[in-house]
């Protein structure tokens, strides 16, 4: 939010812009026109922390140190109907929703809304503030390699062969367009995700092995983090990834099957229909300059052996290894299908499996984070 | 959707219409401007009806008689996600919203739409299709009669002198803005409703005496009805009302407090906040022209013995005679005070009362209809 990434948001959300953000996923700009905003981006506050701002004009956010981070100018204060938040965001209120359980759910049932002043720049402290950009850094970047098309790609995985598939046949396109220096944003979320997903740092060492294996090009490729924690809300929640990486100077983005989706929480099917999150990204107020790729299934081609778009003519031919499979192949060590992920990335992921196996051996509880 | 209502629509919506409306409340124009599409206009069809239907590009639609009223041609049939329909509609998928029980949680798990091409004007054959005007007629009315500004009232309860206030305090405003002939559209919903709200027969009874008696004036005053049926989903609906209203020509709409919104069905509060309709329709995309006229709340001032809007600064003077108060007064043969309802119309609503008690003397099983 301080670094621009929800620009035209000054702050978090007052009440105007969070019913605009629930109702219409846009805002109306003082042209006239919408900017795409699709999930509410708000800070709750609890009875008790309503009662000490009173009738002040101003609040100091202060860190989990009590160190002075940001002031919130002329706040809003307006009530928090959670129910309807998670409905119109998720399009269910089904229990188990992983950030309704770890967000919305233990939150206050007040929302404050105002204009962001940040006192300095956010730090992780987490060794990997390097890969932090923001969308003024991330544009520097593109002018100073001196691309003429940028193209995003979100995910929150590691990167296996049929991902880089997709990348190296992006830029293939792009060139093909007439685009002479298409650079890729690689761009892994950095916030929250589902308990079983790989933890960011696992992820980054792994992107750096995959660059490392010349999987992807590294003079073609920027690796950043995208400061942004993980809704799974399908079609709502892929217009606010593509919108942030315009901000951040992107034009061209990568959609593959059922952006941001996951299985429903309670009931054996997919939460939404697979391809709603590109159908709503190609007609979403706001992003009509964007330019959508749209891209066929990669799966792993038994006869080429390798990762290679799935052609329905043979699909005999096709092995599809979903994240959970990949997950219990690098776990139980065995090795995956040549072909699969670069090597050095492979092992990034067999070590992290085996070192949780090693906590479990010796702090049993710990082996279920 | 026949008579141009849910215009632009050309009939019942195929996927990418009902994608925007869930998500956006509105539709994307070929010129690229939007207009507002709030509540879904669907089609639901079961599977036995989806595979009789199979390939064939068109579908006949037959009256309750099996008489064929209607072609929906080029038709495209797609999966109903009523959970998320419901979710994304209302903002709560509690059980016991009266449209849904009502009319989506028996219907079919598959939508059709298409192009409707109707083969002649729907009649309901209640004694009351003279008061069906279509938008297209009520055009034609408001220019017969000269009108310079029309601003319609929907409702879908007895008209009381609250209401009447509302109505004549705006044409006093309008004229005030220099209108010469402001024309009232007094336009009574005439679908679906709640089990304990009046019929639509009574409540036109009751309006016309309101028109008798000279509370409003029939100079100034158009009665018709609004062929839709009630969600009840609020802030979401009330899009639905002001747009079709554009449709037929007017450019003023009346707002209360707390449109189209209820109880919440399962806990003890409003299912909306009162204010979010009246903000939600000033920032919706596609009623960018739409004159909102908010209005204060009326209720009966003991003093003056009439209604009148309430002033906080003696809020001891005035009592709040809710629908279900209303209901019980004349339910039980009790007269509400001086000035609520002109005595023509509240004639009407006692007459039907005892009517309702004394089928139920005669007929129990029907005195919970």
């Amino acid at each position: 939010l301080a670094e621009g990434w929800a620009s035209p948001l000054r702050g978090f959300m007052r009440e105007h812009e969070y019913l605009q953000c629930l109702h219409f996923n846009s805002l109306r700009l003082p042209s006239g026109g919408l900017a795409n905003m699709s999930l509410p981006i708000v800070l709750a506050v609890d009875d008790a922390a309503k009662d000490r701002v009173g009738a002040a004009p101003d609040v100091a956010l202060a860190g989990p140190d009590g160190e002075l981070l940001a002031v919130l100018r002329s706040v809003e204060i307006y009530p928090h109907n959670k129910e309807e938040r998670i409905a119109r965001t998720w399009g269910t209120t089904a229990p188990g929703l992983p950030y309704v359980d770890e967000a919305i759910t233990p939150a206050g049932n007040w929302l404050i809304g105002g204009d962001l002043e940040v006192l300095q720049p956010i730090k992780y402290n987490d060794g990997l503030d390097h890969y932090r950009l923001s969308p003024q850094q991330l544009r520097d970047e593109f002018d100073k390699r001196g691309a003429d098309a940028v193209f995003a790609f979100q995910l929150r995985n590691p990167v296996h062969n049929g991902h880089a598939l997709l990348m190296n046949d992006t830029r293939r396109r792009l060139l093909e367009m007439g685009f002479k220096n298409p650079i890729l944003l690689l761009h892994p979320l950095g916030g929250f995700t589902k308990a079983d997903d790989v933890p960011l740092p696992v992820r980054m060492e792994q992107h750096s092995k995959v660059l490392e294996d010349g999987v992807l090009d590294p003079e073609t490729t920027i690796v950043s983090i995208f400061p942004s924690p993980m809704h799974y809300a399908g079609p709502t929640e892929v217009q606010w990834h593509a919108k942030a990486r315009i901000n951040a100077g992107a034009n061209f983005y990568i959609v593959g099957r059922d952006p941001a989706g996951m299985g429903h929480p309670t009931e054996k099917r997919d939460l939404y229909n697979p391809d709603h999150g590109k159908k709503v990204l190609s007609m979403a107020p706001g992003l009509e300059k964007l330019n959508i790729l749209p891209f066929k299934v990669a799966a792993y081609d038994t006869v080429a052996k390798k990762m290679a778009f799935f052609e329905p003519s043979r699909s005999q031919d096709f092995l599809f290894i979903s994240g959970t499979k990949m997950r219990t192949f690098a776990k139980t060590g065995e090795n995956p299908p040549d072909g699969f992920m670069c090597p050095g990335g492979w092992k990034v992921l067999v070590d992290y499996y085996n070192s949780l196996q090693t906590e479990g051996a010796t702090a049993p509880a710990a082996a279920t984070v």
